[in-house]
């Protein structure tokens, strides 16, 4: 696959335009990496991508990135190092000037949403009379449609942990005895050993009454039998080799039982299916967030458990495991094509269980793609 | 012993004051452990401590903070919180107004130096007239003198990385056939399993020419008889439980062989330590950073091995690994009693070995405290 980051930045600069801004200026963050590819952590080193509306982009990085960064794909990219030796804001002065800016001083500048304030006061002594806003302002609307890049990446990150999910959905009996804890480790070293990078987020493994606490990690419960247990992970895949070093995750929820459930448990097994499949069906360009979020919850009120579904329907999935669009009451926010993120009802009964099943799915140009697809019943063994 | 948190926001208030300035608002950072013992990752979360320059301390969060928050051991601190129905910045529209602040509009507001764009822009559209500054103005010269809770807890850190370090040395022949990777994990272990909260920085290990890469970490090169082995490693240790949460970190490297060394070995070896008694003994209020930097130097360059030193002398550490005072060539800083830093001279040959040895110190009344007292020779073995 062809890489993505000149169409990216190309993009960028549209919308720039289009905004009437005449920069933006990212710091290490996922825009970084959805522009560049480049992933690093967020340091008092200068490292900046500046993005004009007109003219090449340029990256002011630390000179000890050189090799890693003279093999991004983008071959308009200008590339300013600075030494230990060197003032890095000089170096960030000769970008700011005439050449790449196309000879006159930015007057509206985009920066990066998670810019520290350090960069940010040093951007704003170097242009006092630019106006300031956010590159959230031009970048949220690309990076909210995944490209065919980060499609295939998080259809591949929905393989791995439906590979696993499975795996552990067919253990059975297996799984009794286990803690909370041992299982999510078990979960983690699967995902480890079929390609994932690292766990996207902290594995969820809630047996019993733990489950009805939406955020409880493995512990040392024991795992017995008529529990429900809540499974709730994924882990990053890579992007493309190509295609750069962006890393996507999964994140599926199945909640699943060994031996016989409890008394209410199915009735509540099925409500919460059915809302899933409600409100998945429910999804296709044009209709707002928050009417997939009514469609999840009027099926659960319908059956009575309203209260008992204490969180929002789901949320974007990206180079962020969280980020727009929100699947949440009141959301307008209409959904687009490319869109992906997660469609998880839950309901939590307190000291008793909690039951949640989890996809992602991408808004097509008609419709809904699932990128999880294992059993969504409580059913386990072979 | 006492928590530290009243005293350190009381002198925070006073070098506002100082500085003419109104209020500093911190986000999650090292700033906000350090004045609050509350340590949080960043997120886009409202999270934000403001502290004017007379009047009481606030703290903004999000309600689910409720429970840590309210044992914080500040009394003077007022809670705000926000759940997911309120508008956070509404939140910090009331903790702006009047009463919080002394009746007016702060005119000068110094921000966390790792506050987010996306919080700086907020505070600047709700305060249009103010002046914004960083708060690193008025915190990082408080922050430079550790005080005696985390002089104690430094302390600590140096006897958990002194302990690791003489146990892996005590090993002698079990090291060899060892791969990089294995003894940094074994490392990595031990400081785990002898109360390290996690390591302060990812284990190097670098064995024979390895070394001379000042941050190979370990890799799948196993350890041979004669190989000079650089083992540069430390945790964090938790300060005093009552006087909070914040995380301290040791930093100690030694350099050592099993077997007989390569023929210019020793001499190299006694220049490094050499060079680090040198830099130690000169430790003392009053004299610049540099000026300590220069005394290690020397004595490498005397020796000949002069571009073979491609490092600063140290860094100061705290609740960060690397914060000031730099150790480094020019650094005018004097230095302050409770100022803690490394002293880590090296000598690096390519292709052939690499030597570094560090300890932390502490700069006291006349001199220097060390923090690690493990033998800085090569030999090991029981």
């Amino acid at each position: 696959m062809k890489p993505p980051f000149e169409t990216r930045i190309a993009a960028c600069q549209d919308r720039l335009a289009a905004a009437g801004a005449d920069l933006t200026v990212c710091f290490p963050s996922p825009n970084l990496t959805y522009l560049t590819g480049f992933a690093e952590s967020p340091s008092e080193r200068h490292l900046l991508l500046f993005v004009p509306a007109r003219g090449d982009p340029a990256l002011v990085a630390p000179a000890m990135y050189g090799a890693e960064l003279s093999d991004l794909p983008i071959e308009d990219l200008h590339l300013r190092y600075w030494t230990d030796s060197d003032d890095p804001l000089e170096v960030v002065e000769t970008v700011l000037e005439a050449d790449l800016l196309g000879g006159t001083d930015p007057a509206t500048v985009l920066v990066d949403d998670r810019m520290w304030a350090t960069f940010t006061q040093d951007l704003r002594e170097l242009l006092p009379d630019a106006e300031f806003g956010l590159a959230s302002t031009v970048l949220e609307p690309l990076r909210i449609r995944k490209d065919e890049v980060e499609l295939a990446a998080l259809r591949r990150a929905g393989e791995l942990a439906d590979r696993v999910s499975l795996a552990i959905r067919e253990r059975g009996d297996e799984l009794l005895g286990m803690t909370e804890a041992e299982l999510a480790a078990e979960i983690d070293r699967l995902l480890a050993a079929d390609g994932g990078e690292e766990p996207a987020f902290e594995t969820i493994v809630a047996s019993g009454p733990n489950g009805a606490r939406p955020h409880h990690h493995g512990g040392s419960r024991e795992i017995e039998s008529g529990d429900p247990v809540v499974l709730d992970f994924g882990a990053f895949v890579a992007a493309d080799l190509e295609a750069g070093t962006g890393l996507y995750p999964g994140d599926q929820t199945r909640t699943i039982v060994v031996g016989e459930p409890p008394a209410e448990y199915e009735r509540v097994h099925d409500t919460v299916r059915e809302a899933q499949r409600a409100a998945i069906d429910a999804v296709e360009p044009g209709v707002t967030a928050g009417s997939i979020d009514r469609a999840a919850r009027s099926v659960i009120e319908d059956a009575g458990y309203g209260d008992a579904f204490v969180h929002r329907t789901g949320h974007g999935v990206g180079l962020e495991v969280h980020e727009p669009p929100y699947i949440a009451a009141g959301n307008d926010r209409e959904l687009e094509p490319g869109m992906v993120f997660s469609v998880e009802p839950g309901i939590y009964l307190e000291d008793e269980f909690g039951i949640r099943i989890e996809d992602l799915v991408a808004v097509t140009e008609d419709g809904a793609e699932r990128l999880n697809e294992t059993p969504r019943g409580w059913e386990t063994g072979q």
